[in-house]
């Protein structure tokens, strides 16, 4: 029986996700991201200490453990891949090169109540770069344009990166009179949820806001612009603060490489927090274009403490692609589609189970040419044989004969053919995925 | 900390096994098998009804579930994908098309206490086809020969299949007149692990057989052969049996198929017995010439009752390749190797800061046109630029300028170059993995 979060895909939708993530995975190695795997499971106290996931965690027992006096020491699935990262890094330190640039394509488990979009296993792709001691920021300007080429090279609509700065909030709350800047943060976070009237009531109820300054803190988080125009926006709420000016200028820099390199992918958006904590500056979500009810798909941020050991500090940025999460979203509207079931263009059909071998032989050398052949199952009837390959959408069925004939069996043509030279169409070769009509 | 059983690879390590995972892949696509993932979880029952495996499942626990009364039904995670797969045809085989011919890479994980070469995380990389009711035996014999065809494009050391036949073992010991025949197969898989003596002793001891029919299972085990003439080798023993009669027949098939296709890559060895239970005929182990002692790198088998569901039945051949485990021993002698840490072929150098937009689109030229590029993370001296390329095995540092040109900083050659022109040895394009040389 299905078990509810754990999502699987049939084998079309399949052939569709491992499109998507071979084009994510190119992109990243074109920007010269080195792969990473980290295992699966990191001690209970490596996952409690970061971020506020603590009560999504899935704990694993050795079932022959349950006898037993004695557990291991606790170990937990992953809940995302940047802590794991953050604890590679400090554990790998002397083995690696930095400023260090990886990539990871792998799947993350939260133990929380399932709803709509959410999973509790499901695939993520990241970049992150790291350095020891500091970071240059032009490197939270290229996490952007990384993902705009990765997605954009998909029949999925356009995205769109929503960026903000912790520090243009904090500073702003800051230099607005608020001390419990964490507290504030965290209840503009839930705008889109619960609405701007009960945000400016929280804030006065937990965050010792007047009712002033609540409001100001709406006006900054109403803010949004695909430029640095901003700023002046900002400036004209009159609260000034050096942590503000520092925020503005970075948030800016983003906008504004984002603007020469990719126009229209970018956009400063003040009400972006991201809810987990360990962000510093900028943070980054992203919505498919009509897709935007179904949230960010593409988030992350930069770090500056999440990796330490001792005196060493390897300060980060990265953004995480939620892979499963998108697919789930495209899936659920059909707006993802592939022409074929299987990888086979060829089906080799079989005149007699005694010419199995010979049959066998030019799968092989159509194989060794890099065209995807199968072997008829059985020895059945052409016409069931023809069948065998319609239902899996494969294109081509072969005829062994003197000479050979290939058939393609949407148009009908049958053709005589020469396994060392006939080659199918370059876009039949592979499965061929294409999107809804944008 | 590392914890014991869950590798890691370094950068370096991970592109090597990347590199053999997509050759697996594309073979695998080249025979039309049709890629799936399954959830990491199944239901504990699914998980104990299966196999001798019990004893090795991780269960899940949330973490906040602890405090509460009741927790969810009972989850594991899986221990190898054969299971899974199983689980999956019958509960969606409204859905596919079968014969359903399926590859699989995944993790998998057991709670064991870890050994050397044995994992508690690691990769496998499956491929199974299931039909409904009955499976034509030919799929038998093309499973050795998509593995060998897979294995033999890497740069690793040869592969030798062994093929066994569970029929030919239980009809020999039935005909021999034994009758606990799961136990006298359990103990002769004991084989290589305790030597002849005592499992001659242990089959007089637990299997109720009598000294000669011990020596008998013995001989038995003993005969192996890369051509049909194990069949007089069995013959000569003097034991007939119908179920050993069919046995020869299918193991026959598989040997001299291979032999006829792949040469020298499989071979029948009748001591070959798989712990899983669930195996009904052939079944496969694997070894890597010169690291035999490592024992099998790639196994697997006929599997007539695996999957069933009331009146249907799918009985199915499979074989798994033990990716982590095979890449475990090669790297611990140091077998692979990768010409860089990073999949970058070019670093812009950075004359200067402001010129960083500059170099950007000279990165973006390149990577367009498919060349992985980065740009350097300061405007250090060149020395120092250099250096970052030459840590990371990076060939190639443009340098910005009227001409811009590009050094191989191994050579030390230094040329003009054009953005929209100059292209890179193919061979320096991508890392290259070297094996030892044999």
């Amino acid at each position: 029986m299905p078990i509810s979060g754990f999502p699987e895909w049939l084998p079309a939708q399949r052939i569709i996700e491992q499109r998507v993530i071979d084009r994510i995975r190119s992109t990243f190695e074109l920007y010269g991201f080195a792969p990473l795997e980290t295992r699966s499971v990191e001690p209970l106290e490596t996952l409690l200490s970061k971020g506020e996931t603590s009560k999504e965690v899935y704990l694993l027992h050795r079932l022959q453990a349950e006898a037993d006096a004695k557990d291991d020491d606790q170990l937990g699935l992953h809940f995302d891949l940047t802590v794991p990262f953050a604890r590679f890094v400090v554990e790998n330190a002397g083995k690696l090169q930095f400023p260090f640039r990886r990539y990871q394509i792998q799947k993350v488990w939260r133990g929380e109540r399932p709803q709509e979009g959410r999973y509790r296993e499901f695939l993520q792709a990241d970049i992150d770069v790291v350095n020891r001691d500091s970071l240059p920021f032009h490197y939270d300007t290229e996490m952007p344009l990384v993902i705009g080429d990765a997605l954009g090279g998909l029949p999925i609509p356009r995205a769109r990166i929503l960026v903000n700065n912790r520090k243009v909030c904090e500073g702003f709350y800051r230099g607005l009179g608020l001390t419990d800047t964490d507290q504030v943060l965290r209840t503009v976070d839930k705008l889109d949820k619960i609405g701007p009237e009960k945000v400016a009531a929280l804030l006065v109820e937990t965050a010792g806001a007047t009712d002033a300054q609540a409001a100001a803190c709406l006006e900054l988080a109403a803010i949004s612009a695909e430029d640095g125009s901003f700023v002046d926006a900002v400036r004209k709420l009159g609260v000034s603060d050096p942590l503000l000016d520092e925020g503005l200028d970075e948030l800016v820099r983003v906008v504004e490489t984002a603007r020469e390199h990719a126009p229209g992918l970018v956009a400063a958006d003040l009400k972006i927090a991201r809810g987990l904590d360990y962000y510093t500056g900028t943070v980054y979500e992203t919505q498919l274009r009509g897709y935007e009810r179904f949230g960010s798909v593409c988030s992350g941020g930069r770090y500056d403490n999440l990796a330490s050991s001792g005196k060493e500090r390897f300060p980060g940025v990265g953004i995480s692609i939620g892979v499963s999460r998108m697919l789930g979203v495209l899936f659920g509207k059909q707006a993802l589609t592939v022409s074929r079931s299987v990888p086979t263009c060829v089906l080799v059909a079989l005149p007699h189970e005694d010419q199995r071998a010979a049959c066998d032989r030019i799968a092989g050398a159509l194989r060794r040419r890099g065209i995807p052949t199968e072997v008829a199952p059985a020895a059945a009837k052409f016409g069931k044989q023809i069948q065998y390959a319609d239902r899996r959408g494969i294109p081509y069925v072969w005829f062994p004969g003197e000479p050979d004939t290939v058939k393609d069996i949407r148009s009908g043509e049958q053709v005589d053919a020469d396994v060392t030279a006939w080659q199918p169409p370059d876009a039949d070769l592979h499965p061929s995925v294409s999107g809804e009509p944008q």
